[in-house]
């Protein structure tokens, strides 16, 4: 089969791989029909994700059709259509009992980091009955891509960890995937305002279609003493984190109100100055979480409701044998206005 | 009346001064009949709460007797026996009605540092009705001073805002008078393991006495491994950070296992550097908060129902016209053994 293969701090091509087979008995095989590309590979790609070797198949977002399964599986057989998680949960661990899938200690992010992944004609899924998720039948099943990883992340860690609230005021400070999918899963809530700040003009213009009530172009110090303008002087109760450098967590140390949460999404390479020389006695919370996926079977709820349209979020599709043109376009983002990008079978 | 005067950095004094007057409906008059001494006390004398000028009586914490109520005080009546709280709420604003009365918008932290305070022969209490509570009958008015401040304090931001639950593991960085608050009323909750750090042995005995389950007489790297180590590498659930500088909040952010919480108490002078490039994906909460003393009331049937002796903290007992001794009492706490020092009329 084909595999798109990372080869190394900048390097990745698409190569022949044996198709995998079941290895534990909650092993299934999934054909894959759609994937997609995640931030998080380009920072494999660049070198930043240690615990990724060359030779790893990537992806972790996609859906497919169970083609083999171990003999300990009990909710697929082949040919269910389903949709993958990006988390591998073993629903046994004590972390996994207590709805952290992220940190289940034989799961948690593996898939195209420490085991191959989706980016591949075929993908071995451990734990499947309760890594997969069936597809509704009548489903979009392009849109229920974006559930594999980015909605719950935004939601989860973003819209849940930061307590949105009917009449609350959200800053949202990165408008990318990962911002925008926050932006949707907040009016699930009602806030009253949705700020969203960013530097691109043209990812501000998507947000305001995407219901955000306000746009900042702006970063830094000027980002943040527009926030305080706005809410007069009060700050916001939930900010967003969604870009993952000092500049972006401090500008929301800077706009959270007393109370306020400020829930952190973005991937962080270096540390930040806490400032609790101000914060200690302002009440606040800063909450860090990487996605458990526990709010999937929800979100499928809520696209199925039409309460939320996640397929607004693909830009580009390309067919597999132009996955190599899909990393192009999604890694120049800025000029070719690339949200999500599918890639088909 | 003679009070305790903040005369400038490094300078006090116990000064004649006029007896305080209802100045507002809701004030009262209280005829002071025991004080304390805080840790923040000391910060002003070094000059570092920029919002205590010269020339104010300090002390924030204190029992009496009402002397004298403004037409709108309702719920007291002279000779009614007190304790005052260190926060002053007026139980009307945005921020009262979310019980998060330090933020209170014309009171807060305010006594014994933008008002006179209760380190004298009378106080004036703004907000009377919702910043004094009735002293029970047949309670031990000494004891109920630590209501004022520390108990509330370790409770409610170490506690409670740490998520101390039955079976969970808590560390305690620091074992001054707040951190023994937060070692006591931790016990409401039945955590397994209670472990306080601290560079003191003789402060170590005491947490011991007070039911710590492990004692580290150790800082930093040295003290973090230690814990680990008692962990089987896991970290704690809770980690309280009940001292107030970089070192002691880094050792937090050491310990505190995946999906655990780091509960600042400390009061910080500087900013600390937050490892989001390790926390990111940790899942873990950190929360700062200025004392609400919302749990007043039901720290007092805690105390009523001998669930927790709060008399335990005071080692000193000084007559006012002593005050003088029992700052330098308190100040030299390493040398003198004080916890809490009890000053009375």
């Amino acid at each position: 089969m084909k595999a798109l293969v990372y080869k190394g701090p900048g390097l990745k091509a698409v190569e022949d791989r044996p198709i995998p087979e079941v290895k534990e008995p909650n092993d299934a095989i999934v054909k894959i029909s759609k994937t997609t590309i995640c931030g998080t590979d380009l920072h494999i790609l660049k070198g930043d994700v240690p615990t990724c070797s060359p030779g790893r198949t990537l992806g972790h977002e996609g859906t497919g059709t169970v083609e083999k399964i171990g003999a300990g599986v009990t909710a697929f057989r082949p040919g269910d259509r389903v949709l993958i998680s990006c988390i591998s949960a073993c629903g046994r661990c004590e972390y996994c009992r207590r709805g952290m899938y992220s940190h289940c200690t034989t799961g948690g992010w593996i898939l195209g980091n420490e085991i191959d992944g989706t980016q591949a004609e075929f993908v071995r899924i451990p734990h499947a009955d309760t890594s997969l998720y069936r597809i509704p039948e009548g489903a979009d099943e392009e849109a229920l891509v974006m559930l594999s990883d980015i909605l719950p992340t935004g939601f989860e860690c973003g819209v849940l960890n930061g307590k949105v609230a009917p009449g609350s005021t959200v800053a949202i400070v990165g408008a990318g995937p990962i911002g925008l999918a926050a932006l949707l899963t907040a009016q699930f809530y009602s806030p009253a305002e949705i700020i969203m700040i960013d530097p691109d003009n043209n990812r501000l213009e998507v947000t305001k279609r995407f219901g955000a009530t306000a746009t900042i172009n702006a970063a830094g110090v000027a980002a943040a003493e527009t926030v305080m303008k706005m809410t007069g002087g009060r700050g916001v109760d939930t900010a967003i984190e969604a870009v993952g450098v000092p500049a972006s967590f401090l500008t929301c140390e800077d706009i959270v109100a007393p109370g306020g949460t400020i829930a952190n999404i973005g991937v962080h390479g270096v540390k930040v100055d806490l400032h609790l020389e101000r914060l200690w006695s302002q009440n606040i919370s800063i909450t860090t979480r990487l996605v458990d996926t526990v709010t999937t079977p929800m979100l499928l709820k809520t696209v199925q409701a039409h309460k939320i349209d996640p397929a607004k979020l693909i830009t580009h599709r390309f067919k597999f044998d132009k996955i190599l043109d899909a990393y192009d376009t999604f890694s120049r983002a800025a000029e070719t206005r690339a949200l999500k990008v599918v890639i088909e079978a």
